[in-house]
């Protein structure tokens, strides 16, 4: 079976290629296990050397014909990753709604057209919560998201579900907790500093953290989540019924709870690399965000979260190969 | 200050019209009450003899400059009624999207490119609830559309929202409940049978009812909808604050407690003319509608609902000028 990752360029995208092409398959249309045949990768840049497996398709979502480019007449599985980030969305506003709706629906128009309606697994996302919000949320929590992005991956779920009930895609929407620990640089993601409070430390580098230690950050894994967007796949569509967007598990930790577990694992030296330099605008956003969940519906259906924030830590440092104290 | 009523030409849209010439005034932008100098209805057709005091701009919401020749740059307040209607949607889903989904963000576009931000109250639908329902719905209820018609409104609601978050329009939107009664003739929306039981019977003709009489309705009435949709636009942001969706407050009537109501008021022969002749295809889009709803938060911001389906029957007569027995 073919498949297709937008965003494939990306992280999280280019950890779900590797993943697949190590598991060698994904649930075929009548949900038995189906060999991978082709992977292709839709993005506007692409990390050195892909696997030759691997095609890459490059540009914008949005650009004219490019879907169409990366998308063949039996693609069966698609993985929406492609975004402009929070920050990003928010400083340009024209940008982040051509991408994150304009390209969604071009995505989803192609889709339309394909042979067979494809599985579509949509990486939404916990900015869709803002506003007046609980203590602890739910599966029943109304999205109210205060970010454009947040507004965008709502929508992108609406129009998901609404194809998936023409079916015109067979579509699952997995709002995705803050990935942490992300590798390489900093991002314009106002969760950026989520990461960067671990990354930059065990790289002997400081980090300004421009939050107050205080701030909690529901969080999952890079591996975590990837296993999460294949389990997401994979599910039947009876597991879904009509309610197709699903709150993925995530563990709640605090800036300072993290900054302990650092401590644990590589010592003071890297614990004090963590500086705290506030920075308004990134921690308006981030206080806006949800911290902490409760989410039975994923449980029930077999996602799983990590089991602590020193496992997170770990499998950062053996995943990058880093030496610790 | 001057006004745009998209939908103007329709029902809804020209009572509101009529209503706020009769006032002569709205809530101008620091809160006192204006005086309405013009008021501009955009839709695809019009009433025959418009008052002279309205300016129609005829034609579809989505084609290109319309909007543009129907905003003025110092209009004030916008009334967002135009819309492919539900049974419409779901038959025709690339013009539902075209008109509702594109057609909103058109306007949406051009009101941001304004002198300053008009307040604009959009009309949205209980049309966004589906799937599986509480008994009672209330404001924390989460929308999961089960047509096109009501994905394509919640996706406005956000969008009113998000502009609004970000200062380009000052937006409120209302889920409209069902409105009873229309007056004129039955139209492709799934919910045309909820006035038709109604209104055919009091002019004297057969109604086939598509529904079966245990069929809950929630409703409103066209004066009620129309003081809501003022009432929306007049108050202030403030009592708004982030979340600026409301469910509106309606009343629950069951066909069978409609035709015995139009029995009191209009007498046996009237209430015969109901006939139940089951359309299955209305039928399912018909119940996965909700019945009853709580709204604290309506009532609170001073929004109400008919007293009871009696007086909305005999507001209709007394609108339509009807003889009854």
């Amino acid at each position: 079976m073919k498949v297709l990752i937008t965003g494939g360029g990306g992280f999280i995208g280019h950890r779900l290629a590797r993943e697949l092409l190590e598991r060698g398959t994904l649930a075929g249309p009548d949900g038995a296990p189906a060999a991978i045949s082709a992977i292709k990768l839709l993005d506007r840049a692409f990390p050195p050397a892909p696997d030759a497996r691997l095609t890459c398709v490059p540009g914008d979502l949005s650009a004219p014909g490019l879907i169409d480019a990366a998308l063949d007449r039996d693609t069966a599985a698609v993985f929406h990753l492609a975004a402009v980030v929070s920050a990003g969305a928010e400083a340009d506003f024209d940008l982040g709604y051509r991408v994150n709706l304009d390209g969604t629906r071009l995505l989803l128009e192609a889709c339309r057209g394909l042979q067979r309606p494809p599985r579509l697994v949509f990486a939404s996302s916990v900015a869709a919560f803002g506003g007046d919000l609980p203590a602890v949320l739910d599966d029943a929590t109304t999205p109210n998201p205060q970010t454009s992005y947040g507004a965008q991956k709502v929508i992108g779920e609406y129009l998901v579900s609404d194809y998936t009930r023409k079916g015109y895609v067979d579509g699952r929407s997995l709002r995705l907790p803050t990935i942490v620990v992300r590798p390489g640089r900093p991002n314009l993601a106002a969760s950026s500093f989520a990461s960067s409070i671990f990354r930059e430390p065990l790289n002997g580098v400081v980090c300004e953290c421009p939050v107050p230690e205080s701030t909690g950050i529901w969080l999952l894994s890079p591996r975590r989540v990837v296993d999460a967007l294949i389990h997401a796949h994979d599910l039947p569509a009876a597991a879904w019924g009509v309610n197709r967007v699903l709150n993925l598990p995530g563990i709640t930790v605090t800036v300072a709870e993290g900054v302990a577990a650092l401590r644990r694992i590589a010592g003071e030296a890297a614990a004090a690399r963590v500086r705290f330099a506030p920075d308004e605008r990134i921690n308006r956003i981030v206080q806006g965000w949800p911290v902490r969940f409760r989410t039975p519906r994923a449980t029930a259906l077999g996602f799983a979260a990590d089991p602590d924030i020193d496992a997170v830590i770990r499998a950062y440092v053996a995943d990058e190969g880093l030496q610790v104290s």
